[in-house]
């Protein structure tokens, strides 16, 4: 079997934990399977770095961080070969360029355009396990590029899709994805399976264990990935097509997002292109808009609420302040203290009823709901941050995630 | 003009110091000339990865460490960008690979086969000051190699042949090369100019401000080095042919190694091979044996005494002890509190009685020699170590280097 490993910046933190990986990879190795190992920059080395650039300029070339970045990972791939030999593992160290991960040349937040697999097969053919440098790439022209963060996901997935790897398996530092935060539903329960779209969902929702855009290219390719921890045995959480599953949960998890702030702007013009004016000028800051709602017009006028992420609110008040007379708003509030909890499952899209169930529990729990949307796989609301604990586990509680899968 | 500067591990310490760095290269530009800048890793970077390696294993593989090791120097690229553009000054950072330095693939030790100046010429072309990793290169299989210690100053004096640049300045933190230590000889005088020949003579004797490789390198392509200190403006000394000076001291400088200790053999055999049986074995250890007397034949048998540094002296002896029987030695004997004291002048070779003048200036001090070596340009002789400084000031004085240059 061709496995591929990442490890991440927590995995590989101090030289105990990289002795720690070191033996995982070589017992791979060693069960016969053929590996790749894709490791992050060390610990806080990255925010290290760039601490250590903010104290020559606040807005550094994206470029020159790139150049200093990249270095972190490359550290990170010699000390775990080191390990690696250490244990009498054949292994190799290859930069993102040695690797043969061409980039688009978008420093700081580029894409993988292709990978050259002929070196990685070459080594892997020669009996070595293979360790590559996440998080980067190089262009054509020689340029060193960084992927942005969690970026490392998507170098160790793009690797086992370019390879044909029979599983790509991401280990951190849970033990796989929960139905809810287990530090606020103490009755969680480890999923053993959840499909890409259900992943793709969570991880955009504030579970991140897995960078959402490497759910989306092993989805693309239909490449299983297995979300594991580095500390223990654990077989962790498999994500993989919701065809090839046994069943389709209804709902799957309950995820949260506790940093949302909402902005409403009142007796906004009901015409066509308004919008578009709010959400342009908002895209033009890189403003991340997240749920919209437009009211019914009243007298050619009509309200319109959006949240954000709630970093970003005053950037985002400023820019409504500046549009506000185009649009003809006759004011805006805004409100910092919310959240947003989401059920999310595959199944939900054959089950009618489930947001109505939804909301009935949070009701019963007399949580007020102030924006919703749905998707076919999830259904969320906005809800105060301070019901945000009690609104996550009542939604738990009424799709039984803690009860075992049947 | 074109100017190669180079930048030593104290000059980019810390962002302070990278910031007086930038200033600096930024005059250089301001002034109309064109840039080329090598740096080193920051500070103590490199020993502090050496120690993280150490962590893991005793004997990292050299391809490993090079890949470790050559992250520092890219560090400081990129930190030495991102200074320049916040002064405003046109900056571009380049690896040793995309710099174009082809390497020997000799990991930990490699030679610059060639540059490719296509790129550098291409960034000059833009009016950009062009940033350098020193200390690194690339194979022709894209394998990243490091040129070892001090292989930035030949990094620096490659660039600036490749490029035909008109001046190559090693900054670094001594004004320049002294005729003695001023730690020893208080009235050390800095000098304006020394040849190639005598920068060689003194970096290889401990006085090391220039790393050999990169003279001896300057001095096949006739390349006018300047070393100065990157803290003041003072011009420094420029290392430049013999017959391009004014005049040629007859002694130049004192230079002196305190670390050696000597072995001898007694009543070894007198016949070919034995020389070649000694020091084969010792080479094989990758002990340089530096000194080598010879005694007269007495009965068919003969001493031999040499001097190794005092670090490599108990490998050593444990080499001599293997080959004692086979070598016919009666024993062995050593001393390690040992020192050599060397004049450099090129101007020696045409001024018979150098050496004489030395060997009564130092009897004169009641300073016993008990080895001596001589070519064309110096006169060294081991004393004990604590007339070492005795030594050094009476050779000074002899040759009236506290005079200025007539």
């Amino acid at each position: 079997m061709l496995v591929v490993q990442k490890f991440g910046g927590s995995s590989v933190g101090d030289a105990e934990k990289i002795k720690n990986v070191a033996q995982r990879v070589y017992e791979t190795k060693q069960n016969g399977h053929e590996v790749v190992v894709v490791v992050s920059a060390m610990g806080d080395t990255t925010d290290e770095l760039i601490a250590l650039a903010r104290t020559l300029t606040s807005n550094a070339a994206e470029r020159d961080m790139d150049m200093l970045l990249s270095t972190g990972e490359q550290v990170s791939v010699a000390l775990l070969v080191i390990a690696l030999k250490d244990l009498g593992c054949n292994a190799v160290g290859l930069t993102g360029a040695q690797a043969g991960i061409r980039t688009d040349g978008k420093y700081g937040k580029a894409k993988i355009v292709d990978v050259d697999p002929r070196r990685l097969k070459a080594e892997l053919a020669r009996d070595q396990v293979v360790v590559v440098a996440g998080f980067q790439g190089i262009t054509e022209e020689g340029e060193i590029n960084t992927l942005g963060r969690g970026g490392s996901d998507t170098t160790a997935v793009a690797l086992a899709v370019a390879l044909k790897a029979d599983l790509c398996e991401i280990y951190t530092d849970v033990d796989g994805v929960y139905t809810a935060d287990p530090r606020v539903v103490p009755d969680a329960r480890k999923l053993d399976m959840v499909s890409y779209d259900e992943m793709l969902e969570l991880a955009s929702l504030g579970a991140v264990v897995l960078h959402p855009r490497a759910v989306e290219l092993a989805k693309l390719y239909n490449m299983s990935l297995v979300v594991r921890s580095s500390f223990n045995k654990e077989p962790g959480t498999e994500i993989k097509e919701v065809g090839s599953m046994e069943r389709a949960a209804v709902v799957s998890g309950v995820a949260y997002d506790a940093n949302v702030a909402k902005i409403g702007l009142f007796d906004v013009y009901d015409r066509p292109g308004i919008a578009s004016i709010i959400f342009e000028a908002l895209a033009k800051e890189n403003i991340n808009v997240d749920m919209i709602i437009q009211g019914a017009t009243r007298n050619g006028k009509q309200d319109i609420a959006f949240t954000v992420s709630r970093d970003d609110l005053s950037k985002a008040l400023k820019v409504v302040s500046a549009i506000q007379p185009e649009v003809g708003a006759k004011g805006y509030t805004h409100d910092e203290g919310l959240a947003k909890v989401s059920i999310v499952g595959a199944g939900m899209v054959s089950h009618p009823g489930v947001a109505a169930a939804m909301f009935k529990a949070l009701a019963r729990e007399q949580v007020n709901i102030e924006m919703i949307s749905t998707s076919e796989i999830k259904v969320s609301c906005v809800v105060a941050l301070e019901d945000l604990h009690k609104a996550v586990k009542v939604c738990h509680e009424e799709f039984k995630l803690d009860e075992n899968e049947k």
